[in-house]
């Protein structure tokens, strides 16, 4: 429990209304009651602001006019809640030491103040930095480095050379560091290409749930500093992800791809191997990147979403665009 | 073993031919020997029954004429199958009890009667209803719950605030639970924010191999009874599943879109979040949702397979679509 | 550490320079330094080997002309590269025996040079082949069979009913043998269908990381020998993959789809259920098959990714295409 005057205090915040107000817990604006902190940050939920019960409302200055219950006045509203709901998330304590079915190699080196959970394998030469956090199940390879202040949540793999920097987050399921999709063709049976290379995470990285991750053929695959990896995403081998970069569910970058700093990849885009994308590209939902792009922006592939029906009659002209194009008279060679 | 007779008594369907024929198994038409049962459901493998070796066929009347063998009438053959197959499953025994490697916290509870396999961990508060079964390397994390009779296969992971429905079942590699990809940026870094929902799965859900769904941000994450999710679907934070909903393989709905009852999503597709699906609706494969849907009924995006040479052409094309359009006349303004 | 001249003797290439030349391990043409050797297959690299530190180079004769230092003459680099390459890779050493932790069934069969890994599972009736390993917390169901020389990396699960031949890679997280996707709705409710086939893999199979194969309906999912699935593949039970087949990561087949030999499946794309995909074609990154077929070459579909602006515009066309067909004059009905 703590006072809204001691909220904007401490996340240097205005109070509007009564300081003295209560907060308990985070709710949303429709469902939040008067011991909860809500917040208003897109103009869309704006209408419920009125009907909201909450106690305080982070918003805005231009959204508390005539608002008369607690209000806490933020330039972002949505970061400011996300400081103060820390204050209200259970933390899971993890005690340090190593759960004793975990099983670690004896050139590994674990922090003593790190937790290694139960059923955690750890192979030689592995590191665990200080304050780092091994869940349950989790599979850790020879050669690797959880950086100080790291946590794999639980069930994550490090194959073999994974080097996560330091507060970086893996969810449960993720693979780091297998051997990348190399392959020769050779007299008619496929040869395997020893994937040399490793895996180097930067500070403040997180990775989600089943995501994979491959390691280089030589050199390694890297992610920078803070880039945020949603679930089930695959990265190929030799890949670069730059800096503060996000990409949602489902997206793809193949093998030797390089995507800039600040970039947002969209949820189940594919980028192909072998290009590079310049910082602050954003690149919507479902889109497939074929070149390099030069150019920062927002960019796209992909039809619009019809009727079945509608959709199969427009489809099948698809096939005939050229001649279409041809018919309707001069528009250039199928470049803008 | 069993007779064709008592099957007809059993499931109530109408036995054609020799009640007698003797039962030991299941096989597809094609494939099916004299004491096996097959079924006729799908028009296109309808040639197939002439030269069928299977003792019993399960069909509808109008595909019994002329049939010499035994067969069993049912309105709706798959389904009948579907309950006679049961009879042939080799089902693995689940001793009730708890596996002497598993970790249990003490402030967990496990019903006696239920099954937990080696190298499970349950956290601090979990419950595991009566009958259910935990398979091997399981991770249950803080106060969740498993419902009586739910059976999570293996490698399964409830990371934290997920509470399953009774005769739920998760497969291999499944993460329920984890953080949502809830992000803020500020000052050039991403904050993230705290997930502090959970995840909630109504009764008679399925959820595939590595399907994925996230916790809420403030609220819960929401499956209604009766959802089937294949391998490898990825569901946001706040996302609400009607029931009776089903979702084939690689499919992803993003944050805080809710999909409504007895709708078909289909494989690889996608919904973007914050939107709404109305009931009944089917998306085909690898279709992009980018707004609400508010009509029951089939709906697509994308283009044709074509050879890779007319699909250059015809793509190419895709660019300058609106200036084909400006010349070919009045078509209107892009919405039909 | 290897003289350029005994690297020639060995794998059967031509050496120019000087043969006495010392390589202890290999590099990018870009990275490599002189006790390195690398390799130049793509032409596109070509203007890197002038610079190029590297104190061997394989690569083809038309590349070596003018080429000043050691260089080994390969018809195909690549390939060469890869055989080379093997000589320098870190073998993890996998002692034979049963890691003390691990739960055998009694009925269960181990070779005795087999090396089974810490918290791993094996069923009932299950058999490991001689010189398999099995990594840590794998779990292997009742009735699978893992062939000799076979590698699952780690948290490999073969649910039951696999059977695995010889050689065959798995990579952590890989589920194979789950309960496939048959469902009845029977009464408003969906019914399961029961899953009694299981999944045959054929010898030098590579299953890459979180990969998905569920077995079979009645009869089973078969791979069959030396295909390659790279990471996050979804294949639907009684699917058939012919020999030397090769999918990129992220790529799907529904039920019941057959593929022929020696096909290139892209990332991403997807492949309907119950159709046919002839030996030798070539399906681009992203592209949807849904229908067979029947000659050999490349297929596409989708379209370029644009500028978003653009492409709103272009994309809104899309739905008035069959209008701007028929104002466009005669093309046809839709059908090339």
């Amino acid at each position: 429990m703590i006072r809204a005057a001691d909220l904007a205090a401490r996340f240097n915040l205005e109070v509007r209304g009564d300081g003295e107000t209560r907060v308990e817990g985070v709710g949303t604006l429709a469902g939040a009651g008067p011991g909860q902190l809500a917040f208003l940050a897109n103009p869309k939920y704006r209408s419920q602001l009125a009907a909201s019960s909450a106690g305080v409302v982070v918003m805005r200055e231009a959204d508390a006019t005539g608002f008369e219950r607690t209000a806490l006045i933020a330039r972002d509203p949505y970061a400011a809640f996300a400081r103060i709901a820390v204050l209200f998330e259970p933390v899971p304590v993890h005690a340090p030491g190593i759960h004793p079915s975990s099983v670690v190699d004896a050139s590994a080196h674990v922090a003593p103040d790190a937790h290694v959970g139960p059923f955690v394998s750890v192979g030689a030469r592995s590191r665990i930095g200080s304050g780092a956090v091994v869940g349950p199940g989790c599979v850790i390879g020879d050669d690797c480095v959880v950086g100080a202040g790291s946590e794999l949540v639980a069930r994550v793999t490090l194959v073999t050379r994974v080097v996560l920097g330091q507060r970086v987050r893996v969810h449960p399921g993720a693979v780091l560091g297998a051997a990348g999709f190399g392959l020769a063709m050779d007299a008619g049976r496929w040869l395997n290409v020893p994937q040399l290379g490793g895996v180097r995470v930067g500070d403040d990285c997180e990775i989600g749930a089943n995501t994979t991750i491959d390691r280089g053929a030589i050199e390694d695959t890297v992610l920078e500093e803070d880039v945020r990896l949603d679930n089930q995403i695959q990265i190929g081998h030799n890949v670069r992800i730059g800096a503060h970069t996000a990409m949602a569910g489902c997206s793809a970058v193949a093998g030797s791809a390089k995507i800039g700093r600040y970039c947002l990849i969209g949820g189940g885009a594919g980028v192909v191997g072998h290009l590079e994308i310049c910082d602050k590209v954003v690149v919507t939902a479902m889109s497939l990147v074929t070149s390099s792009i030069r150019e920062p922006g927002e960019y796209s592939s992909g039809t619009p979403l019809m009727d079945n029906r509608s959709w199969r009659k427009n489809a099948a002209r698809f096939k005939q665009l050229d001649r279409i194009a041809r018919r309707a008279g001069n528009v250039g060679q199928g470049h803008d």
